[in-house]
């Protein structure tokens, strides 16, 4: 059981990786890796938030990220509520603050909100008493998805980040998972490189601690990591891509600009992918190369450290 | 613990307000105000419904009140299910009886059931072998919504009810909100008074036992509450309302409204509000005036209060 | 308590009927029995599931297949999450294997699946490592529903099939319950029939190991169970059927036709029904005759029973 760990993980929220120290990070992931070895040994139940509330609200559709959440609240025994807001309340006139106010009379412990408005989560953490988890907030942070995909890495790589190399590769600009995971990346003490075409580049990224790259060969070189984002298919037809075809011979991973990569890297994807898009089918489904589907896995796990952690501290048990 | 409590309920659904006794509704309250406190001491679980399956059947949408039942269900350790039903399965041909039949097959204990038609949860409660809540049936009663305003009051100004004022106030016609409130407060012992224009006071109204004004500063005078409800937009551009800046010039709250209000008069609203047309913002959100979100809060113990007595009813402990 | 039954029960998947033995579905419909007994007695609950995961992952759109499962589900005890995946993810181009992938990766421990395209499950099937259940896959199999027909039968008439005659009537080219029908009821001995218009019974009928009948007086003679089929409405106006009423006229299930079949025969159907198409309401809502509420029943009982086995069978319990 990891019900303390030492450091007093003493967070109300989880809204961004900048809002977390190094050893917050360190507690949260070992707590993932200490659920992810229960679901390996299939008795991932854990039932410490029996009696909580869980609330999944969702402004986005996601079902992925949703039931990943949903599965990981249900295995700690929590009450998990499924609320997809879409437009139908917005349409009755009710805003975001009306919803916020609303919910937390309901008094929920956990509000897990995925928003399409950058920030939107920082405001809700202002009205509510309970604790709530950024799922994705418009272009700004997605913390848990970096999160599990650090504990994707440690789990494959081992604890120590320091020497690794890693290359995030595609539509950077409209990312969130770029976002989140180029800060906790560094936080680790890894090499970071961005790769993409320069539309798809923010124009800032020089001041996000990291080398920026505009072809796959230069980039992927040396590489222990290559992440893969997925292409919104919305942005192929318009300023920002010329084609899907030309994207993939240019941007899309296959086996030769892989070969540019260290022997042994592995891939990651954050899903769902666009398979001949940013991605060859024949290296997303090979098990040597992919660590996709260990990052599904990693998801739930991460989730339950990551809820684990907040429950703690709401008891004042860290 | 409150697994019996005195007197002997003996209800087996709560369908409308005038089904109940005078101590019928004290032991409602009297439970909701149970689980309130329970809610406020954050242990709201008490697992009394474990093994009992209740099944939240919304033939109109409703994210509020079905997510409130919801959690009522879930914090009591029942397996809840939802179901929209929506056009889908009445596009397949299927009865409101049909459905009955089907759900009553499945061995549900509680069926909170939300209807478009007036009557539908009393056709269906001679049908089926569990228990049936109606939260909201067409233009007629939601009886769930009257006991968790009661609650609210009862919360804030006390026991006795019997020296309040309050006034119900906008589109009476065709709320079932106000028809399960008169029906309540009056057997409660207050005062009650309706006010909204012609169009929108329900011709009966004076076999109502209310009395009925037409302009908000006489309505208002020497209230302890002031309940606003929601004006249907789809009301808005027709024979009953002029426009939304008329009617909230006339009847919507506002600070110089209010002022005709006894001194500590409080506002509630069902929700989910049209902040400008029937309610300011400025009052909406104002804790020292306004008990809206305490509804909210009051609707999510009330209902666990509901349950608990009709589950003790089918179980004879009562 | 049914922890154990003698025969070890070893099938992973519950896919189609031609996987099982004799033996195997004794099996079930002994469990299927033990849960309807529960059922009665109002103590439905058997926390046998508690820990383990299931999703019910439903491509085709099912209220009535899905609530039955999922009241299953929880009713023993497991965290049950539903998925509706329609169009949206398909939409985002993911194929049903990578769907697959993705939920495997959380590791669920039941997988209930419908699917629009035959053979789709037995494919899901060997890409994950919990247990696949087919809630429906194309014009194939829907084997659950073909147990609890004969968990139905069996609680009317008695353990001993062998001498019963039984008539499926209607589409049975586009169906898949009387696939999975045929096949059990051949393999419990019954003897069986199918009757409907030459447009709608499959060419190949004649190797199925029934008789083929194309009027209602002929086929329901001396039969002791009528199990209508529902008739897909958009198949009315089209190549199949002429209309509605020449439908009913011909097929549809009323008294008159009913006066064939044997005294005390009783009629079924899987829902829902199209009244006054294939069924005359007289005939569905008579509890002499109709054992279709009965069925809705069996299903959930069946259900449970269905995952009782195939959990043990994952535990190495059977």
């Amino acid at each position: 059981m990891a019900s303390s760990y030492g450091y007093p993980f003493e967070q109300q929220h989880c809204l961004s990786i900048s809002q977390f120290s190094r050893p917050d990070i360190e507690t949260l992931l070992a707590l993932g890796e200490y659920y992810l070895d229960l679901s390996v040994q299939k008795s991932p139940d854990n039932r410490i938030l029996t009696g909580k509330t869980l609330v999944n609200l969702f402004f986005e559709n996601s079902t992925r990220t949703q039931k990943s959440f949903e599965i990981a609240g249900r295995r700690l025994g929590a009450d998990v509520i499924n609320m997809e807001v879409a437009n139908s309340s917005v349409k009755k006139g009710e805003t975001l603050l009306d919803t916020a106010a609303t919910l937390n009379a309901m008094n929920p412990d956990m509000l897990v909100v995925r928003h399409g408005s950058s920030g939107a989560q920082a405001l809700l953490a202002q009205k509510v008493s309970g604790s709530v988890i950024n799922a994705g907030d418009g272009m700004h942070e997605h913390p848990t998805q970096a999160l599990l995909d650090a504990l994707t890495i440690r789990r494959h790589f081992g604890k120590d980040f320091g020497g690794l190399r890693l290359a995030i590769c595609g539509d950077i600009t409209h990312s969130r998972v770029a976002r989140s995971n180029v800060q906790l990346l560094n936080m680790l003490g890894c090499e970071v490189r961005l790769v993409g075409p320069p539309t798809l580049i923010p124009s800032d990224a020089d001041r996000w601690g990291v080398e920026v790259y505009h072809n796959m060969e230069d980039g992927l070189e040396g590489c222990d990591v290559v992440m893969m984002l997925r292409l919104q298919l919305e942005r192929m037809s318009g300023a920002f891509v010329p084609s899907k075809r030309e994207y993939f011979h240019f941007y899309g991973l296959d086996r030769a600009k892989l070969a540019y990569a260290k022997p042994g890297a592995m891939v990651m994807h954050p899903g769902p992918m666009n398979r001949g898009v940013e991605i060859a089918s024949s290296i997303a489904d090979d098990p040597d190369v992919s660590l996709i589907t260990h990052q599904v896995e990693s998801g739930v796990a991460m989730r339950m450290g990551i809820l684990h952690a907040l429950s703690e501290a709401q008891d004042g048990v860290a």
